[in-house]
C-alpha cells in the first residue's frame, strides 16, 4: 500500500522538489507485527536529517500511523518513508511557506538467499566513487546517483553487495549497508563526515558495543585495512547483519562476529 | 500545462527512480512562437546526458511534438523536460527492461527586473561548495541538493544568483547559470570535468567566439581571478545573458561584453 500525505495514492505531483531536485530524505525500516522496528531511533534520524535541509518534519504520531496503516495485516514487510520540500515553483528558490510531502509505502520483504545469512555474501570493489560533501555527508537524502552508478557495475546475483570508496581510497559502506571491520576482537566503522550514509543500524551497533565492553571505533579505514581484516561486517535495518566471504581477491571463512553482533541487535530493539 | 508520457496529467509514480534516487535528467529552455528554442542542442545535450546514465532517451520528434503541444498557444514560455529512469521496484538496482518517464511543463517567462539585463546584477558568494564527483560532472541530472543548498543562502530579491566554487576554491558556476569572465577581450570559462553543469548556452557561446575570432579559453578559474577580471558574465537558456554588478566586495561598472556577447547568441540559434 501507498499513502501519500495520509492517503492512498500511487503518484504524487509532478512539480515535487523531491522529483525535480532530490529535495528530499528517506528511510527504510522492517514492519513486524504490524509495527516499525526501532521506530524511535528511525524517527529521530529522520528528524535530523530533515533538520540538516531545513525541511519541516512531519509528526513522529502522524508518520507512526501512517506506517501502521499501510502495513496494514502483512505480519512483515518493508517500508520505505520519503519526506520531500513538498511542491514548488520553478527554480531552486524554496517557497516561502513549505507544505513537505510525506509518501508511505510497504513491499513485501526481500528474498535474499539463506546462504548471504549463513555462509556470507560475495562483494564487488565499485569503481564509483563517493564524493566528499561533507554538507549532506551522514544524510539519507534522495541525491543518490552515486549509490544507482555503482549499484549498476554488476548484475549477477551471486555478488550481493558493492563497496563503496571516497576519492582518497578510504572504504566509506556498501551501496546500501554499512560497513564494520573485525580486528583482534575490536570493532572499526568508517568516519562518515565527508560522504557516506550513517544508518540506524550502524548507530545501534555501536552502542551495543559499548554496552558489551568491546572496543569499537569511528575512524578512516583504508581498502588495504578492510582487506587484512579479520572479519568484515554490512549492516542495515533490512538485511541486519551480513559477514563479507569474499571481496575482490581476498576470502574470508566464516567467523562468530556475525552472529555475535545480530544477538546484540535482537537482544535490544531500541 | 503538464505532459506525462505524452498524456496531460499532474503527477507522476511514487515509485519513479526520479523521485526515489534523482535518477534521471532534464532541461530547461525557452519556446518562442510556439518553437523550442536551439531544440536540436537540448535535444543532443539530453541525449549525451541520457546516455551517461544509461538511461535510453526518447526519440527527437516524440519530445518535440510534446514540447509544442504543452506550449499551446502561448506565445512564449518556459519549458522544463524531465527523463527518468522510469518505475522500479525497491533497490538501487535497474529492472531489467527500463521504460523511462518522460516529463514536458511548460511555465510563463520569469519575470526579472529589467535592470538585470541592462546594468548587471548583485551576485552572492556561496559558501556551498560543488563536490568533485567525474562520473557525474558535466551533467544536468536530478541530483541538485547543492544547487538548493546554495540557494537557500540568501533569499534577498537584489541578488540575483549565487556563485558557487569547487572544494579548491575554483569558480564553477552559479546556482543556475554558466560563468564567463573577459580578461583583455578574451574570454575564460571554467573547465568543468570534476562538477558544475556544462549547459547549451555555455556551448553556443564558446562556438561564437571561434565564430567572431575570440579567444576563449576553457580552464579552472580560482576566485581571485573572476574577481580581477574585467568583466564577469553569467548565462543559460532562459536569461541569456547577465552581466555581473557585484560579487561580494568587488563592484564592476557596465562594460560592452554582455551586449555583444548576446548579439553573437541572437545573430545565430542553433
Amino acid at each position: 500500500m501507498i499513502l501519500v500525505n495520509g492517503a492512498v495514492a500511487d503518484s504524487v505531483a509532478v512539480t515535487d522538489r523531491g522529483l525535480a531536485y532530490g529535495d528530499g530524505v528517506f528511510r527504510t525500516l522492517l514492519i513486524k507485527q504490524g509495527k516499525p522496528r526501532c521506530w524511535q531511533r528511525h524517527y529521530r534520524k529522520l528528524a535530523h536529517d530533515c533538520a540538516t535541509l531545513a525541511i519541516p518534519c512531519p509528526a513522529e504520531t502522524v508518520l507512526r500511523e501512517e506506517l501502521e496503516r499501510a502495513a496494514g495485516s502483512e505480519a512483515e514487510c518493508v517500508a520505505k518513508l520519503i519526506v520531500t520540500r513538498g511542491s514548488g515553483v520553478r527554480g531552486y528558490a524554496q517557497p516561502e511557506r513549505l507544505f513537505p510531502t510525506r509518501i508511505v509505502m510497504t513491499q513485501p520483504m526481500p528474498r535474499y538467499p539463506v546462504e548471504f545469512m549463513e555462509r556470507g555474501v560475495t562483494v564487488r570493489l565499485c569503481s564509483t566513487r563517493l564524493a566528499f560533501q561533507p554538507r549532506l555527508a551522514g544524510i539519507k537524502h534522495l541525491n543518490r546517483l552515486e549509490n544507482v552508478l555503482a549499484r549498476a557495475e554488476w548484475s549477477d546475483a551471486q555478488t550481493a553487495e558493492g563497496l563503496m570508496l571516497d576519492p582518497e581510497g578510504n572504504a566509506i559502506c556498501g551501496t546500501m549497508t554499512n560497513l564494520f571491520i573485525v580486528e583482534k576482537d575490536a570493532l572499526t566503522t568508517p568516519e562518515l563526515s565527508r560522504c557516506g550514509v550513517a544508518g540506524i543500524t550502524r548507530e545501534r551497533l555501536l552502542e551495543a558495543a559499548v554496552r558489551h565492553g568491546v572496543e569499537c571505533r569511528v575512524e578512516q579505514l583504508p581498502l588495504e585495512r578492510v582487506c587484512s581484516a579479520q572479519e568484515v561486517l554490512l549492516v542495515n535495518s533490512v538485511i541486519g547483519v551480513w559477514q563479507v566471504k569474499k571481496l575482490s581477491d581476498r576470502a574470508w571463512q566464516p567467523g562468530r562476529s556475525a552472529s555475535r553482533v545480530r544477538q546484540w541487535l535482537d537482544e535490544q530493539e531500541d
